[in-house]
């Protein structure tokens, strides 16, 4: 197969961007990954977007025309795909697709999504689409509720995590305070995270991520023709991808204390790399809420079963820990901008494996992963990443 | 590049499916694609679903997963591809390129939409966000006001072709009366649609397509891969395929009577088919409206520039004409249930190559293609089909 470089990488800021239309945040992320990739617009083959569900928050669809206008791009192939919180992953894996099939050298992969501008049951209603409508979101059934059956079966077959939680948390902020881009800059204590208020039973407000407006886009090429253009930062690999799929409904999993998709996604991409999960220096991990990075981080092998709230405490997860998780602060304090999060996701390991993450560079990046959850569990994309 | 060959193919009764969920269409036609391809689940190694926006109109995100799970396909990867009425051929295109990149083998696709069940605002505003909606939806444009500027220029710079646009859905009407899938089974007279009510003018009633639920699905396969199954059918080789965009907004293209992405992808799809237009012997186009139709099969090279509506007039596209368009009776009489309509397309042009069109067989089916255009013509999907 065809091997996959990263030429360059853009995301916006990320957070209430009232003032800011789909349109701006795909010209600003896009633009961005243009410029940093050292390329001609007419060099780019093909446009994916991710986007989840700007078709209802904003009443626009067809975003792969819609960004393929913004930025100029004439008349290349454009799609939009979707796969709720993994639809930007999903974009990423079609485009490596796309090129390793050969049709394509260099693609432009996007993800964008703007929430904040609804309101509360707007969101909610939006977001719950991602469930099943007629078993569960008809049904009052929301995601707060669905991984608060998940955190209480974890304490029921593990042990209590509820404190662990909320060091996901902490430290979640604190990357934050680092990064930029991020939506949450808030030098929050752990008292304060383990006293907030109740969500839905044992999740509290910090075991929930944001709601947020963002984009972040990524040019890949075909390692064989991206030889030929400009190098104008450390080559980036990858090494490895996985997608897998599982049932949508809660109810409908024997299991929910491990997710079938990632296990499943998580053992393509390290049959792919040749790594074991030991070699991985950092990773971004899907954090929709703090029980599901747990959960995500033993389903990828890093930690045992049951051992993954052990991990957190222990400070293996931290900036300076040996197993850095979410440098970048995660869905939890970066922001979910849910069609964009998996781009971002991999701006941020790409950001690392350069070392260009200034404040919150890591000591070790030379392999890192991107893993990113749809739904209830129901959709995984792990991308493995080498530099060079 | 491997080739491709189609194994299977299945469909839902098109039509007001009031008592169906989106669940139920998946499961009989997806079910009766993979019957129909002699196949067991197992083989399967992927799953694309073409869904235009039943987030909006169903609530419903996340298509992919509730697809798998539907069809009971385990832990298999899955995605949705959205562009707009094209949503179906593009994950055709995704499922295309995940055979060749050498990741799959065996692929799913399929197309669902559930419209009929929502009031006409609602179903209008779904729509709508298949144009841009800054600019175009919340101005409170609407596609039959789009093609409409469309057929007046097209009147404007050629000549005026409403009674060809008439002839156009009555070939439609008529070619739907013998396929048992159509929504539509009456025998309307070529005067009762030109005095048809206006709808935007010059599109009266007769000259739009039709508000579907229905879902169609596809089993594809690379050819090596499929030699050693059983061959229930004819087989039906993927000679070459296309995929082109356009800009959104209908005031963004310099030309509106001829559309760019379907002029690109088809010279993309004959490249590759190495075949000339006057090679194909029959296809399936979007026929959105009307007027669609006629500048699309000029725009494929069927006709000369200006000339589609002659050939209308002449004959030449009905079922027993030269080069008979839409013998399914088309998004016109068959149905237009969005994000299956690509899918449904294939479906058609399958059936004629295997020769299993009972009363609306066509003479000639050795060649066919398969077009498919998401909103103002801002994504373009060309599939042409050969039967070996």
């Amino acid at each position: 197969m065809r091997k996959i470089s990263i030429l360059g990488i853009g995301e916006t800021k990320m957070g209430r961007l009232a003032e800011r239309s789909l349109r701006d945040l795909i010209q600003e992320a896009g633009n961005k990954a243009i410029v940093d990739a050292g390329i001609e617009k007419k060099e780019i083959d093909a446009l994916y977007v991710g986007n989840f569900n700007s078709s209802y928050l904003c009443g626009q669809g067809h975003m792969g025309s819609l960004a393929s206008e913004a930025l100029e791009l004439g008349n290349i192939p454009t799609v939009r795909t979707e796969g709720a919180c993994a639809s930007g992953s999903l974009a990423f894996r079609m485009a490596v697709m796309g090129i390793q099939s050969g049709t394509y050298d260099i693609a432009l992969v996007g993800g964008v999504e703007k929430m904040t501008h609804r309101n509360t049951a707007t969101v909610t209603t939006a977001i719950a689409s991602a469930m099943d409508y007629e078993l569960e979101a008809m049904q009052g059934f929301t995601f707060p509720a669905s991984f608060a059956m998940i955190a209480h079966r974890y304490f029921h077959e593990y042990r209590d995590v509820k404190r662990e939680m909320g060091m996901c948390a902490y430290n979640a902020h604190q990357n934050a305070l680092l990064n930029p881009d991020a939506q949450m800059h808030k030098d929050v204590t752990l008292e304060k995270i383990l006293a907030a208020d109740l969500i839905a039973s044992p999740l509290s407000l910090f075991d929930c991520s944001l709601v947020t407006d963002g984009a972040a886009f990524v040019v890949l090429a075909a390692a064989d023709a991206a030889r030929g253009l400009r190098a104008k930062h450390r080559t980036i690999e990858l090494a490895g991808s996985g997608h897998a799929g599982d049932t949508l409904a809660l109810a409908s999993k024997p299991v929910i204390t491990s997710f079938a998709a990632t296990k499943a996604a998580a053992a393509q991409a390290y049959f792919q790399a040749n790594l074991k999960p030991q070699d991985i220096d950092f990773a971004e991990v899907h954090d929709c809420f703090t029980i599901t990075q747990i959960i995500n981080t033993e389903d990828l092998g890093f930690f045992e079963k049951g051992k993954g709230g052990d991990a957190v405490a222990e400070g293996i997860t931290a900036l300076k820990g040996k197993k850095p998780i979410n440098p970048s602060g995660g869905l939890k304090a970066k922001g979910h901008p849910i069609g964009a999060t998996g781009l971002s996701q991999i701006y941020e390991v790409v950001t690392q494996l350069r070392g260009d993450a200034a404040k919150r560079q890591l000591a070790k990046a030379d392999i890192g992963l991107a893993h990113n959850l749809g739904g209830t569990a129901g959709t995984c994309v792990i991308n493995i990443f080498r530099g060079q």
